[in-house]
């Protein structure tokens, strides 16, 4: 079955908050979202700023322990153009060099707007300040997770295990993230999407615009993870969130090794495996606690007679 | 002109060893390389383990403050087997997740040894430890550098703005490094060469084998960089090498911020090209220090009107 | 006035819950807290384990942006006994040294009780888990803070600018501790008392007890402050909490520089000071978070002619 | 025997350079230090600035896998004065906060000049930059070490396990250090020494002057140590040299563990016993490598019938 949800309030906390919707396993919802700034696609203000999101939605029947499947069928800009800071962020850079950059941390930053050209594929600042600048439409949602557990509401602007600004920039239309569900219904949050955005979301802002998000909500066939895990049609990941960088990946390499072992592998093949072949992708590197995406190909799964698939 | 080198010593630090070669501006040279282990291609032990390196190679006419480009023509291995260790390093998983990894930390490792495949263009573990593995032939080169400044000899299982012990999975054949000169002559070291390395080298060793080099030496259009860069067919990369990883990623950000400019951005356009369009991979983790890259692909700079290389 | 202060319910995240009770600025309450394991004096479980506080506390007419002051007037054990963990942490070790520890990160960890000897100014261990060790009686509350900002419910096991799992050693009878305030009311938590602990908590306990605390709860004469801040008869200190402990640091020293001036410094006279007169001591090193105080005598700000109390 | 070292050079790595004295097991030196800047008692430049070195000393005998004991026995200033820079190192700061502090990071700072009233017990700032500041007079030396394994050599700017720029305000008179020897004689350095310092040298700084240090060598009664020890009247410590700092910590309390193991305590107790009633103190964090002593009080040893000195 499918969803449309409306809004009627937002949440700048990821927790137990009074369900919005509850759906079926499997699925389908529509659901608007406001930019980071609670901006709607009509810019119109219709929140308070800092990654307001749309939901809680509930799905029928997800127990704790349990592991939910979102899957991004389709992102679908509210509106035509999106927003940047043109700067970087405070801790991206050498605090030798803070002084270089353009705004410097803690002074007001002014917005620059992009547009989209659907036709060129492509997002274009209109050059308010520095150059014009094209970038590929790539969007994406930076923002979205399940209630976390012993009743925390944690902040939108962080991350952890049940998700949050995670700022991943292929968490974009046909990719599945599994997120462990630590209160019944799992109840999922979403917001934040860019219509493009680089890696570590260094300036502190992708191209932020109003995007409705289609997903579909089911039960994936995994119990009891403990890091958000995603697929799309090419890789299987893990994504640890934590400060500093070096923690957050050794939650993305644990997670990928206990990946590997419920796909087939043993543990010291497993290992093997991972020595040779993985791949790291950085993702939010602004937020109080960092990302780091760890990728395993499936032609490997593949190829080693294990297990490469957790849909449907 | 071409060079053959011919080690006769080798070195376990980077410094400023007594010059072994000497070369002119633009010069290339072939280097054999022996293995981490300090074993040769004919399978001979000749010098002690720990990333054993050839050089110091001197080119003349390089002043303090110039830059060393250094091409890798050509990656030919030595012999036809390399070896890893069937394990993952204590400090890239869970505290609470090393006793679920094969070998735990400090006890003895068993070697696994590979067998390259040319004509798949494969290497394949003997499944000693654990399953046959295959991985794609992918030649590389996981340290090399110049002897650092202040008379520092710098150990080869670490790394820092003199280059070393970087373990970046795509340094081979193609790529052009370049390093912040800060003796007379550069003085060029190289080895530990892989057969197949996954990004963080999280085990401790990529496909371990003895490998010969062929290298192109030259004075690059660069003043006084403060890390290493990177150049190939499709992008710009700066290097950032410390720890944590978060450090690293604030080098390797600076000094993209500052290429940009060199290319010819002013500083706020930089910024926005970054944020937007900025690419992060994950080097050597398993080091003292951490290695971050940043990337930005050459078709951004040439759309944007930007210098896009600085090969001759 | 006094209060007495029964708790109805105990909660393991600090946030917005219902008000227990409210006091007027000036007002001191005996609070009963049960241990980390929500044991109370009488060795009754009564509440589920996880640092469950007592709470909350509102204070009347505070607001958003002012600073409630916490007194420690006296901490009394609620029973004669207490009980730790015989182990370190896995975090607190080298990867390469967690094998050698005892009960290893992960497993079950079984209890050592100690007994407190009043006469003796003492607690001492039963010697199950070891030698029976002596160590002197210094009560202390390991977590306390007030309702964070923007409605988050922060998890008892961590902390932040609202305080939280600190384990600061010296937050015993006579220190003052300053938070700030993020809701109308302030809304104080308080529980997770130590008969004993070393600097870190690096075994994850010190020695856990039920205790009942006698605060004084008052609007304090500062305005908008950052991070926690503390006094006592000696000092005066700021509190950084984060991870890694460098960005713990860097939070404690800014605000420590930010008081300075208060207190009447200018920028660079403070810097001065700091630099040859600064004192740091390590908390929680075993939480989400880490703790780092920074501190700065009393002795040498009266020296200076510089404020050096916000207590009445 | 005494000697009277005298430096016909200097230093600013440390490494396997040519022994400039070489004494008995036992022996005591005294040796005249530079400051930082390399200016001398009689304020004439001797030297390039960067913590340059007197050195080396060899002491007969040490083999590699021996430990160096070091035993500062008198510090004597060679000036009335000292000098220190106004202003805090950027990474010890919030990078929103780095714009507050007096002397941007990168900017040229000037110095600040101190006067030692040896009578008074003090150092005085002249107030050139910011107020007349005073602080008690407690020599100590910044950096000192001994030769690294494997052809290393260290700038001075940094630390490891061979010692290094650790700034730990109490290495002063009547301090011991152990040292791991490295190579044969150990090779001994010192120099940077300061007439006050704050914990961290948090500015870059301590008040730093030409010193004698009378140092006695000797083997000490242990072998094999990973990290520095320390031992004064009081207290036994040991010394981790890293970043972040959370890594320095794991190294010293890993090192602590294994020093109460080495004192008569059994795996299980002397966890107890350092979770209880351990103590941390924070070195060097302006460094490359930051620097973490971990602390147990003599007293405590002694009461529980272990070892507390490896004094002679």
């Amino acid at each position: 079955m499918h969803h449309q949800f409306v809004p009627q309030q937002f949440y700048r906390t990821i927790g137990t908050h009074p369900i919005a919707l509850t759906v079926q396993n499997g699925d389908s919802v529509s659901i608007p979202c406001v930019d980071a700034h609670g901006v709607d696609g009509n810019d119109q203000s219709v929140t308070a700023p800092g990654n307001p999101m749309s939901g809680p939605i509930a799905v029928a029947g997800l127990s704790i322990g349990d592991v939910l499947s979102v899957t991004f069928e389709h992102l679908e800009p509210l509106r035509g153009h999106g927003w940047s800071y043109p700067t970087l962020a405070g801790n991206v850079v050498d605090p030798e060099y803070i002084a270089a950059v353009p705004y410097a941390p803690g002074s007001t930053v002014p917005k620059e707007y992009w547009d989209l050209d659907r036709t060129a594929g492509i997002v274009r600042s209109r050059g308010t300040h520095g150059m014009v600048v094209t970038a590929p439409y790539k969007p994406m949602v930076g923002c979205f997770g399940v209630a976390p557990a012993r009743g925390e509401a944690i902040s939108t602007a962080t991350s952890g295990p049940h998700g949050g600004n995670m700022d991943v920039r292929f968490f974009g239309t046909g990719c599945t993230i599994y997120l462990p569900v630590a209160v019944d219904g799992g109840l999922f949050f979403i917001g934040d999407a860019h219509l493009v955005q680089g890696c570590g979301e260094i300036g502190g802002t992708g191209v932020e615009s109003a995007m409705q998000v289609d997903v579909r909500l089911s039960k994936a066939p995994m119990k009891s993870i403990s890091w958000p895990r995603a697929e799309d049609a090419t890789a299987l990941y893990t994504i640890g969130n934590a400060r500093p960088l070096d923690q957050a990946l050794q939650h993305a390499t644990s997670e990928m090794h206990r990946l590997l072992m419920e796909c087939g592998a043993d543990a010291t093949s497993a290992a093997v495996i991972m020595s040779q072949l993985i791949e790291y992708h950085i993702g939010n590197v602004f937020d109080p606690a960092f990302t780091i995406v760890a990728k395993i190909a499936k032609s490997i799964l593949i190829q080693h007679g294990l297990r490469s698939t957790f849909r449907d």
